[in-house]
């Protein structure tokens, strides 16, 4: 008694996840797996295989030569060592091509996706713990890699069921030789970083901050904008003969130009008209991009931002490793597509197709046996757990099909004791409700081509 | 040119992984994967549906109401908070249901894979960081549930391409009345901890530590090894009956009798004989066990111990809840089976079949072109990154070809100047070396067939 006392005076143990952590709820992770699956098949299609590496490193190994890391990190001493969680895939992706440099085939094509955790302060829609989703190809310089890191980003989003969307180029040896010829060259990175944000912060926004923080003058500020504001011809053959009579005779810019033509020329071979774009105005902020950088804009929901984006940078593994490792990457914003997919209340993926409901005193293996020739016909199948005749009362007919319809089936089929002597089923549609029996003979047929 | 030198000499960051935790190559990633989405297949076919976690809980939330955690956990304190790592999927599992009670559908269905972390002493095929697999269903106590779980496990074994194997299933509430009938009731659990290692150890090895450890008579151990002795009748029918004849009187052995019998009996419906066969030997040394409990045995491999296991337990997640939450769930050990498929040599996965090499100065565009229309017909295909005409050298056709064979393509695809030309490719089988030239028209055709 004293015991029983206790244990219903006991206090519960926390159950909620950390701020900043989240559950995904079945039809949210539901959602998120058919995303993964869809867009890695799109890697492994163009021969991007997964790798896998650990979360935890020691924090030499993170920081690489940089000695410090900007990102907030999850970092303790676990015995002697100082460890930490990654906070991104490329990292570990330039550590193992250094680890394993003989064991691997140049270039190098990976995918990897996994968690990766940041200890920043939570936003709506940003977590401290979050999935990435990278594809690179390490140790080519060609441009052929960089248009196909392009194509793949394009068929991921197709197979994501997007169409309406833009993917916009730029070249870093453009802008760096834009920004050389403005006498901006020392102060590139920031100026870099300050442009990237034209699409949230406006011109205005942009003059200000270049003005107030880098102490650029007026006319170096419009010189800027002159060549950002190209992006308003929005027509790559228009931007490129513009970059090439404004710009040319910089011989870096020259590099940069042949670069977008040939992407733009040879990708109109296989993408639609306008899909991608020449956008001097895209700048990625990060500091490792070296030549072509590329951002994808949802055309009806463009206040999302970039929802995937890479570029090609000149050595990837410099911190591990002497032997220079050029190459090009992208990575897919997961959860911005899957809150741009979710609002756009696209045919959400569902689960298991099928129940099958015991009614009365019927013995389970007639539901085992009816189960296993709708897996045996490639079709998902659910057996309501009945209490077996013996155990106890059966559950009814009401609450089986309350499950049934909570759980977002598409068809129910009933098995009855009339049923099995009549060797017949009940096949209820239960997105329309509509009942009827069929020879059991029929039912595989029926389901197939229902389905 | 100081620079210069202070780069060729600065040291490089640690790129290996620490100890305990591990890369995986692409071949091992690749099998990994494959593996996994097998296997999760099986498991979405009987209903259960993906869900996340977080990877980072509050101390508190992972230690439940047990107040201590006996693995060795990555625990730190973050801010002010005293945070770990996840040691296993079951106690994320608990607090979920607990924290999203009123948004689920129960009896609850769910999979989920993802890593876990114990900072153990690292042992060969043992690591720090590894990766679980388990799908659980959630408040019922109905024995078809039980008897799901041993299907499951046998699909997804059978998925993976293993055809000799034995699931061996044991009831806790049989143990339970046999320990009770021996007066052994207070030391159930030290009791089942040792039986459990009667496949390693043996009846010599466990017989002196029954005696060791635990102190109990010579009396007392035979009975107990009469009793997992029946195992050698090798038969369920035989086994049950036995188990009747001896211990039916204990109203506990008598209930755990009845589900045994019902399990095999009704398994039969769908399972090759033999395949399911009641072993009084198994116990799992996990305590929260308390109804059926299964492992499985690779016939030709039983050194490896079990590859998968579960069973069933009384309440889940009592430690954050009220509500009783019985239910029935297993583990899938894939680093076991991972290790088992390899020693056997199966057919490995192999990854992108396909690969197509520009030879000479043909257009990237003739390329891409091509590698769309293999893609368009579900075939995978990548594109070697050729230096495009004016960019450069192009790569010799003999290092395409080394990377072709290195990465293990089915099918190489040759587009020089004169199969432009003619509209035609070659086509060479990398498995046999066979090379032949085929019209463009008929290459989608012929690599359908042949894959």
């Amino acid at each position: 008694m004293a015991s029983e006392d206790k244990k219903a005076k006991r206090k519960l143990a926390p159950s909620k996840p950390l701020s900043g952590f989240q559950d995904l709820l079945p039809e949210q992770a539901l959602a998120f797996h058919d995303a993964i699956d869809k867009i890695t098949a799109v890697y492994k299609r163009y021969g991007y295989g997964p790798i896998d590496t650990p979360c935890i490193f020691q924090y030499e190994t993170l920081a690489g030569d940089s000695g410090e890391i900007s990102k907030q990190l999850y970092r303790w001493t676990q015995g002697k060592r100082d460890v930490a969680l990654r906070f991104d895939l490329t990292v570990p992706l330039a550590r193992y091509v250094a680890a394993n440099e003989a064991r691997l085939t140049f270039p190098f094509k990976r995918y990897h996706w996994g968690k990766v955790w940041r200890g920043e302060r939570p936003q709506k829609g940003r977590y401290r713990e979050f999935t990435q989703l990278d594809f690179d190809i390490v140790g080519t310089e060609c441009p052929t890699a960089d248009l196909e890191a392009v194509l793949v980003i394009n068929d991921a989003m197709v197979a994501l069921g997007l169409e309406r969307f833009t993917i916009r180029l730029n070249d870093r040896e453009v802008l760096n030789g834009v920004l050389a010829g403005l006498g901006l060259t020392e102060q590139a990175e920031d100026v870099l970083r300050i442009i990237d944000k034209l699409d949230k912060v406006g011109e205005q926004g942009v003059t200000k901050e270049l003005s107030a923080e880098l102490g650029l003058t007026t006319e170096v500020i419009d010189g800027l904008l002159d060549f950002t504001r190209l992006n308003l011809l929005d027509c790559s053959t228009a931007v490129i003969s513009q970059l090439e009579q404004r710009y040319g005779d910089n011989e870096a810019v020259a590099r940069g130009i042949e670069r977008l033509d040939f992407m733009t020329v040879s990708a109109a071979a296989v993408l639609p008209e306008g899909r991608l774009i020449v956008d001097p105005a895209i700048a990625r902020g990060l500091g490792y991009y070296t030549g072509p950088v590329f951002e994808t804009v949802l055309d009806d929901q463009p206040e999302m931002g970039s929802v995937c984006s890479g570029g090609r940078y000149d050595d990837l593994a410099s911190a591990y490793t002497k032997r220079r490792l050029p190459g090009v990457g992208a990575s897919v914003g997961l959860s911005r597509l899957l809150a741009a997919l979710e609002e756009r209340q696209q045919d959400r993926p569902r689960g298991t197709p099928v129940i099958i409901l015991l009614f009365g005193e019927v013995a389970i293996s007639e539901g085992l046996r009816l189960r296993a020739a709708i897996h045996e016909a490639g079709i998902g199948a659910e057996l309501y757990p009945q209490t077996p005749p013996g155990f106890g009362k059966p559950v009814s007919p009401k609450a089986q099909f309350r499950y049934a319809s909570q759980k977002g089936f598409r068809f129910a089929i009933v098995l009855g004791e009339q049923e099995v002597a009549a060797q017949t089923v009940q096949l209820k549609n239960l997105d329309t409700t509509e009942q009827r029996e069929i020879a059991r003979a029929q039912l595989i047929e029926t389901l197939t081509a229902a389905l």
